[in-house]
């Protein structure tokens, strides 16, 4: 698959390979703040769009085809894992996912089933195989799921938290409860994300994004472990995998012993995070994206910012640190991209 | 004033000097858990409660008598600063705290003023008295306030915020122009910690809340200086004041420079963090505040983890990482003291 790729500076980014400039995508490039995709949407809703592996496939190769990122990201959503496990879920206009009646009894996690991905998720591989069909080897398309973690907390507070008040008493009152649902989410993400490779993915990022709401000792034990377990039990054949995290400023050592690259939001220094582990993953990242929402002139001046820390060495991807806010003016995007393109030549 | 203290733990702990056993208070102690606080405040609202000196005094006792923690800490909000400079405030049940008005442009910044303490917030000042008064030494009486920046994203947001999109705009558009709102906090700040010491408060915590939602670059330009700034003003005359912040996992050693404790949640290792800073500082925390919705053995268990980790050494004091949650069982921060009591012995 690689070697029919007319841009893999991603994939060589992800490698720590050398390139000729940075390659960028965004976080949410195919999304609400796209005309292109509002069009789409506004025809259907989340669900369909996300479960009809046409329509999947058409808003994943906008952003790409109007915008030229480096890579594309497939159109999903990290909750379908748990959703197809048998958990009922809910996208209400507004208001985000939510899963009325969330996991809290040992009953209600015995309930839950390991899918079959080819049968249950089949649209899922049906649009990596459409979209990889119409990108013809443009660019890589990047697969994503949730981190076991960061879906359990899901499943259990039933949406969206900001205590996380239901999952940290399960973790203190009923750790092995906890595990066990972990090492369900875990076994059903292992098959997911082969079945994403098997269907022509070519590199996976891994969204742990409520591992930060954590204590050092209990993200190993709840999280770190998981995620390393996910990683070693994927077969790989050279697919890099990116680990999202958010907000964790120390302890990246341990993190980059299993993925390759390491997407960073703004609240930690891409230098230093190099520096502290070794040069030893790529790191991706991490722009701000309220600063999309300034002007093209201040856009730019951000990017540059970035890439100077950055110059010179290998193994960056440019990103945003989260997903792009919906209402961030596309001639913000555009202008990122350009700046990225412009100043982020290596040679 | 200090030789005079029956109790002086948790100042000998912010100085690092020698205990007999690890000190205990905790954030938002004066508060909703505890049904002798409800009984007051289900009589008057939230407002009139730290606006009227008998009654703040009152529910600033209230947890030392009643659980017997090692310090007071003053019963008022961080937003009485903003409202003194001229923000209309609201406290509206179950919503949190509202600037129906919030700052928008320079007319908006140029219209606050520098409150004089004595006349618009002696309100403040006469609690300070009382509570002393009530103490009579018994244990140190703690005051506090809000960052710069913290208090920043209350006035130019209106409220809490997920995104904090309006402040950073304005940091990205605008930087000039809130440096000049962070001056005119900080001119406010320095009198209000100079006032709350002549009052008579023991220790100062400076709250910065919200730091953690900028980059290490903008958190120095726009947090971090004013910090150093408003702790270099105050005349302090043996007063420690504490900069509690929450998420920061790197960069301690910078924070360090000018407070004598800092006070951290829990996604930090309490003994990384004074790693990090060669013990030049005392730290305070830093216990999950949702582990106190577990049950006394589980509350013990995870107290008795946190003074493991900091067995032996000097300069701890015990806390939460953040306040105390509204629907905490009493029974279980009364298990929670007598841990402290009994397990945080250094001898």
């Amino acid at each position: 698959m690689l070697q029919h790729l007319k841009n893999d500076l991603f994939l060589r980014a992800c490698r720590r390979q050398t390139v000729s400039r940075t390659p960028i995508w965004i976080m949410r490039q195919a999304g609400r703040y796209l005309p292109a995709y509002q069009a789409v949407r506004s025809k259907v809703d989340f669900q369909t769009l996300y479960k009809t592996p046409t329509l999947a496939a058409e808003v994943t190769m906008q952003p790409v085809e109007i915008l030229g990122f480096d890579a594309a990201i497939l159109f999903s959503d990290i909750l379908v894992i748990p959703e197809a496990m048998g958990l009922k879920l809910e996208f209400t206009e507004g208001k985000g996912p939510r899963f009325p009646q969330p996991l809290r009894s040992a009953e209600d996690v015995a309930r839950l089933h390991v899918p079959k991905i080819e049968n249950e998720l089949g649209y899922v591989l049906e649009a990596i195989h459409l979209t990889n069909r119409r990108l013809d080897g443009a660019v890589p398309l990047i697969g994503f799921c949730g981190s076991p973690w960061t879906l359990a907390t899901y499943m259990v507070e039933g949406g969206g938290s900001k205590e996380f008040v239901h999952i940290k008493s399960l973790m203190f009152q009923q750790p092995q409860l906890l595990h066990l649902l972990l090492e369900k989410v875990t076994a059903a993400l292992v098959d997911y994300l082969n079945a994403q490779i098997r269907a022509g993915v070519h590199a996976v990022q891994i969204f742990d994004s409520w591992g930060y709401v954590l204590s050092p000792d209990d993200y190993e034990e709840f999280s770190l472990r998981y995620m390393h377990r996910l990683i070693a039990s994927v077969k790989r054949e050279g697919v890099p995998i990116i680990y999202f995290l958010r907000g964790h400023g120390c302890g990246l050592e341990k993190l980059a012993a299993s993925a390759e690259v390491l997407s960073l939001d703004w609240t930690i220094d891409l230098a230093l995070a190099r520096q502290q582990t070794n040069g030893r993953v790529a790191v991706q990242g991490n722009l701000d994206p309220t600063a999309l929402l300034a002007t093209p002139e201040i856009v730019r001046q951000q990017a540059k910012k970035i890439l100077n820390k950055m110059a010179g060495a290998s193994g960056h991807i440019f990103n945003l640190g989260h997903g792009i806010l919906p209402n961030t003016p596309v001639e913000n995007v555009q202008a990122l991209i350009a700046a990225v393109k412009e100043y982020g030549s290596v040679d």
